[in-house]
């Protein structure tokens, strides 16, 4: 029994990791459409999606499974309420990618405003933090999930930045408000893709210690 | 054991539901903060957001504990998982009420752009959304959450029009693109807090038969 569910929960880690690759590449398309002006690149943020879309619904079923078939204890029952969170932020982390996208798709559609120095290193910032985030799951890191919930700061001063830039864009060259807003959006998508990343670590550090860190708090839960 | 395991679940649903109210009053505190100009509205957001933050950790434990305990079967095993998840809704629908609160401040400190007759109306119809997708929770209504689903679309045509407007109010005078950009981060907030109640509204299908009725698919869970 231990050793059908020890398969079990291997797969469903398996999974999840997969889905998290998904969920990097599309973030990864997204970015690259935009800095390299290739549409192309946003079709395949749309097929990574529909991929993510699937583990969503797989992975919930999984668990689902496990704890119906299963009832897992202590930290066991951490790892799958853990995944089963993880599951919800790399959905909603797809449709960051295809809000990307969609704001990328029509600013490509026009001339550039700037070279887009900060948005390409934001990116860059929030997609280490996605990866690091992943990596501290299985086995779980603490001290490495830490670092993802810190790095957190420097994606919203980027995003101030980028606000404060384009706002100053728009004042001088109003006719380019729609594609100073897609940036802005972009920013904004980046900004939350990083507070998911967050998430993400905070869920590492609830499978390896049982211990809620969020909201500033230390909420012990039952081991 | 029954007896206890309903109690406790029926404890868990009562939490839910008085967190979802805070949501609530959140959302519409911050909305009257910027409709009347009264900042003390957007203190009361904060002091809210702070109690939705310690029914996060709450009902999160508490839902962990069943779990562990109890090992609940079939349909009670699914109003847990929705719980989980509904939780998670909630509290980044307090998270959005106070970035309208945010920018709310923000807007409210200098002259107003024009009568915002959209957002409120936008607001209107997400509160009635957030109302909707609780109140078909439990006893789960599934006729009832489907129609919150469906009114998701009229979210985003306002948000389209808000945007649309405010692009054209920047651009006949772009010194007002701080405040323009206010009420385009607030009608984004609103469709953010539409789109967790259309989370909600498919967890209460999900209660009331198993049915997983995201990204458009039929699967079925165990039951």
């Amino acid at each position: 029994m231990q050793k059908f569910f020890d398969q079990e929960l291997n797969s469903l880690k398996t999974q999840i990791l997969e889905m998290g690759s998904a969920v990097e590449r599309a973030v990864e398309f997204a970015i690259r459409g935009l800095i390299e002006r290739k549409g192309e690149c946003f079709n395949q943020v749309h097929a990574l999606e529909e991929k993510i879309n699937k583990f969503h619904c797989a992975v919930d079923e999984a668990c689902l499974r496990i704890l119906a078939r299963q009832a897992p204890m202590a930290s066991d029952l951490r790892v799958v309420l853990a995944i089963i969170k993880i599951n919800t932020d790399l959905e909603r982390m797809g449709d960051q990618a295809v809000n990307i996208a969609h704001s990328g798709k029509h600013y490509i559609s026009e001339a550039p405003l700037k070279p887009l120095d900060d948005i390409p290193k934001m990116a860059t910032e929030v997609r280490t933090m996605i990866r690091q985030a992943l990596d501290a799951c299985f086995p779980a890191d603490p001290v490495a999930a830490k670092e993802v919930v810190l790095r957190d700061d420097v994606v919203d001063q980027f995003k101030n930045k980028v606000f404060h830039d384009l706002v100053a864009i728009i004042k001088k060259n109003p006719e380019v408000v729609e594609r100073a807003l897609d940036l802005i959006l972009i920013a904004r998508n980046l900004e939350r893709l990083a507070d998911h990343a967050t998430n993400i670590a905070e869920d590492a550090i609830f499978i390896a210690s049982g211990e809620d860190i969020r909201h500033g708090g230390a909420n012990r839960s039952v081991s």
